[in-house]
């Protein structure tokens, strides 16, 4: 057998710094624009909203009681006396009769403060004599507004609620009581997932000897998921060029964003750039000075973003949080910067490290308010099961020292 | 107008303390069975695993390549001199040849290592000399191993994955590796939630002086669907037994829980307790030393667990994370105990705390590593604005003592 030995000439291929790769990612914005899509609060979890969010209305709506008991006026002159009870207000349904001199309403959590009252009794400072009678158990103590939340404490009419946040249960609790039962988001883009490889077979399909599942695409969509994304994941294409030519041009026709994952390491079997190449795509950028994910490149095919991603599933599954996830949130209008980076203290020392910015598979837990961060023992790429017992990435910057325990590290959590 | 004062005989009623209701509440567990449902990977997300997952292959599945370049056997003795490259071996694509004295296989990254050879050399530490032949640069520094992954390094055939975790994409990734694409969880609960109040309208309806927007149950169905419930918004009910009895008897029918949020306080409006009694309510607490949230209590209607959370939005929302959040996590079978607690580091002074158990409104951040919780100034539990600006709740004990900057204080991060 002849074997044509295939080395790259890529070999020494200038290395992208991982900001620069960043940078030259977002440059591809400008390919995608998704449109306003309005939805129901109810479906809104999780939704970048796009639109300013007002309140209809003021909370609360007038001065209301926060205690049940008995509506007075605080400088009537006949508090010390027996008061009559002329009136009720409940939240819905409140007094009609004003407080007087000698007066006080009877009011419950929520209602309105009646006119001529300023203050509430709570009721437990308060003997009722009969019906309708009651007198005040320390009637000097009485100030102005006791009890009280005055109309609009909580927010008034107008109150604004900015977009480019990420929505939560609590803020669905705010739209509503603002008023509103739908909202803008931009529409969900449509990210076409292809999966590369002669060696993957389909969970759920019988596998053949040396055979492995395809697990990346189902690990980077259900990440897009969560981020409100609608994915595609495409059958597995084969490592030729017809297999993912087809592919891609079949994404490039109705995706908001191509991922691909595998082929795109250096070598005679790489041909996903290749493949790319002839259908049109323009590189941004190829190789980053990162570790796991150097193959990873980027660029746009026929207007449409493309990401290659690394086959190993780890390093598909970081470059998905490192290059991805940033993009995404971007363009679905998120004004969080993504990845997002914190920082913890070293549970143990770590070696210096390398030319290449390392991105370490770790563990961040409390410890008595401290974030302690212990990186994991074995950071072969090919660990899945050491990525699903992580839940952060410590970042080592280029050429880094060492580090020692206690040290400040930083760090990027794993979604 | 005669007033009935209508001052509740409960006022000095019996507080249950936190962990005793927590406690109480679990006790209605028993009363709903979630079946089995098989589903589909790709809308695992944020279910909980109700079923072991065991991994059907060893990965990697033999031993592989981690890098390219040429596998040959350290323990040749010919490796200083001109090697015959007698086959490929690329992932998907095994080589047949065997590694004899004097060959080597060219080698791709994931690759099944041939047959005779037990170490891979980096394709930039050989020197290629013609087609088919290939000098090592190093000879003697061969050892066995190196840029191989052993099969089974990640996980072995059968590795097991237990019930009861809340299934991200991490793991969805790795149950994929794992060659599963169907997972067992439990049925999605149907959750009730019925707001009471002569004061509500909905969200997006008109609106009339004094009123306010319901909120509470579209907060606390939003959360519910983020811990994979199915909630039922019920029509508002009205301060009325017939109404509250009306929408008891309908949820009852075919919900696992009702929630209902209002009419939970003291006073003659407060009438959703007497409304499920007449319906059959068994209560197992009523009015929990805690603030916000006293009023809260649960039972069971008709062996349906039932839920009465105060009316107030912030109250209900935490009573929400306090109450119906755990029971939830039990009954889909995680087995995670929730509420989470965990601790943070004071940024500002706080008064003793009074008998009630109190949950402070608060926001954490990391600062160096350092977890710092800063109490919201406002803590009336109207304030929806707060809430939503909140991160956590600080746990106050009954009759704490004074906090100073820099002590450490439990916390629940609010969902």
């Amino acid at each position: 057998m002849e074997v044509d030995l295939g080395h790259s000439s890529e070999k020494n291929h200038h290395l992208t710094s991982y900001s620069e790769a960043l940078e030259l990612l977002f440059g591809l914005q400008k390919f995608v624009t998704l449109n306003d899509d309005t939805i129901t609060l109810e479906n809104s979890r999780g939704r970048v909203l796009s639109g300013e969010v007002k309140a209809l209305i003021d909370n609360p709506p007038a001065d209301v009681s926060s205690m049940d008991g008995y509506a007075v006026n605080s400088s009537d002159e006949r508090l010390n006396g027996i008061l009559r009870v002329i009136d009720v207000s409940a939240a819905g349904n409140p007094a009609r009769a004003q407080v007087s001199a000698g007066s006080a309403v009877r009011i419950f959590t929520g209602a309105k403060l009646p006119e001529g009252a300023n203050s509430v009794i709570i009721q437990e400072e308060v003997t009722s004599i009969k019906k309708s009678e009651i007198s005040i158990n320390n009637p000097e103590k009485i100030l102005p507004n006791e009890n009280v939340r005055k109309k609009g404490t909580d927010f008034i009419e107008g109150t604004s609620i900015k977009p480019g946040k990420i929505i939560t249960p609590k803020e669905i609790m705010l739209f509503a009581a603002m008023g509103h039962d739908k909202l803008l988001v931009k529409q969900k883009p449509l990210i076409s997932i292809i999966s590369i490889g002669d060696e993957l077979t389909k969970p759920g399909n019988p596998h053949k000897k040396n055979q492995i599942f395809s697990s990346n695409a189902y690990g980077i969509a259900s990440l897009l998921n969560k981020l409100s994304c609608n994915p595609v994941i495409f059958p597995i294409a084969r490592d030729n060029m017809e297999s993912i030519k087809r592919n891609l041009d079949k994404a490039s026709q109705n995706s908001d964003i191509i991922v691909t994952t595998g082929g795109a390491s250096v070598g005679a079997y790489d041909l996903v750039k290749s493949a790319a190449k002839e259908l049109g795509l323009h590189l941004c950028f190829e190789k980053v000075n990162i570790r796991p994910g150097k193959p990873t490149f980027a660029g746009y095919l026929r207007n449409v973003p493309l990401i290659g991603l690394p086959g190993n599933p780890v390093s598909s599954y970081v470059c998905a949080q490192l290059f991805l996830l940033p993009l995404v949130m971007k363009i679905i209008g998120c004004k969080v910067d993504y990845p997002i980076i914190s920082s913890a203290k070293l549970k143990s020392k770590m070696n210096s490290n390398g030319f290449r910015k390392h991105f370490v598979r770790a563990n961040m837990r409390n410890d008595g308010g401290i974030r302690i961060v212990s990186p994991k023992n074995r950071q072969d790429s090919s660990l899945i099961k050491t990525l699903q017992e992580s839940n952060c990435l410590i970042i080592r910057p280029s050429n880094d020292n060492i580090k020692d325990v206690d040290d400040l590290v930083d760090i990027i959590e794993l979604i």
